[in-house]
């Protein structure tokens, strides 16, 4: 969108800008928001691609760099990286200099994976893939794991976590049994994520980087779908729906 | 013990040391240690003290320090206090700053972990006991949780930290099941703890913390029992019996 008034962080009317969350809601025209909330965005990112900015890079971001401190030269497995923020981590922890193993569950988000910058994917549904990782790391197991459903794999996650790995779980969706001791014996930490959370000064540095790497064509945000702003009924039916790779963006 | 040979860290042939591990064991009127392994003891504690030192007050220190980044102001809360590890911490937490709430499940215990320096004691083994801790932090809930007894507690812990509060998991007998979204709201983190994995510049710095504390009086270990070293088999049965608040020591 373009920015109405002017703030304090550099953006002038007119300027062309995502949005970090709003005060007045985002399914509209025009919205609301304090100037913290603004930023630019670079002539050759997308207004849809700009929409699609705030939770899922946001997200990827604050798990990857915040939580889990994850730093170049490391290996990071993106458990669930043909999603929203899976991509978005597979790019920033590509850009950083990480090493990247992704999974997904189907054929096409495999190769989007790799398209997205993993060096491997593997697949989550058939048996053995864990080996199959451990075989990547020669043994040694993965630095950060970037876990999109904890309720299946956190278990699974302490198993094939290297010797002092962080495990940041960005999604989850019910109880999981797990160890205690594999964490132990590796002095491995599970770290919970959550963007709403993170401290303003957090929020200023997870905007500045996405700027800075939509700017330098490592962030692409993928768009599956473009809908205008009246079938936004539509698109909540599109967004449970299998093999979207990408986000849905509505056009106002 | 006295230090025989001389080490390039300042300790001198006859000077009092204690061990932090040895290379030939502990079972012995003689040990053969590397330098980096022996440490100053201070003239105000026992040689039975120093003995009581490496594994439970470097454990404690690994976990509130290293691992949990407890920090002055912030309210730490042993889970499990009475014993090795528990009196340690509330020993090291306390002088560092924190606010200190333990647990112990006899009377005994409780009124130990007061005179160790505890700001609060609770009995982990009332009904009720974490409502009480969620009352004593104004409902806010704890910043560091040592937890010696992961898999009956972790998921209780999940319940009572505080936004942004770390879980160190130092003590674990089993599974447990867990729900992740708990940590996930908080932004909490779940801590593995090893001192067998400290590296080598936080072993420096854990026992250049030790030796001062020691100095200072702040680090006072308490001993339970002390055996002549022909009675070791008979040690091994006392460390497995309840009630004995403290280490048991073997004086060669």
């Amino acid at each position: 969108m373009e920015a109405v008034g002017a703030g304090v962080t550099g953006v002038k009317a007119g300027d062309r800008v995502y949005v970090g969350g709003t005060l007045s809601g985002a399914y509209a025209e025009l919205s609301l928001c304090d100037q913290t909330q603004v930023h630019p965005l670079p002539a050759n990112v997308s207004f849809a691609q700009g929409a699609a900015m705030n939770v899922p890079y946001a997200t990827a971001y604050h798990a990857l760099v915040h939580r889990a401190a994850g730093e170049a030269g490391e290996t990071v497995f993106v458990h669930g990286a043909s999603g929203g923020v899976g991509i978005a981590a597979v790019q920033l922890a590509r850009a950083r200099g990480l090493t990247v193993i992704g999974t997904a569950g189907t054929e096409r988000g495999r190769r989007l994976v790799l398209e997205q910058g993993a060096h491997h994917v593997l697949d989550h549904t058939a048996t053995g893939y864990l080996e199959e990782l451990m075989r990547l790391t020669g043994g040694r197991g993965v630095d950060v794991v970037l876990e999109m459903l904890a309720n299946v794999n956190l278990q699974k996650d302490l198993g094939i976590v290297a010797m002092r790995g962080r495990i940041a779980v960005i999604g989850n969706r019910g109880t999981v049994e797990i160890n205690a001791r594999l964490a132990m014996n590796k002095n491995a930490a599970i770290l919970g994520v959550a963007l709403f959370h993170a401290t303003p000064p957090q929020v200023v540095g997870i905007h500045a980087a996405l700027v800075e790497g939509l700017s330098n064509g490592t962030l692409r945000p993928v768009i599956a779908l473009e809908l205008p702003l009246v079938q936004a009924p539509r698109a909540h039916e599109a967004v449970m729906e299998a093999g979207h790779h990408g986000k849905i963006v509505l056009i106002p």
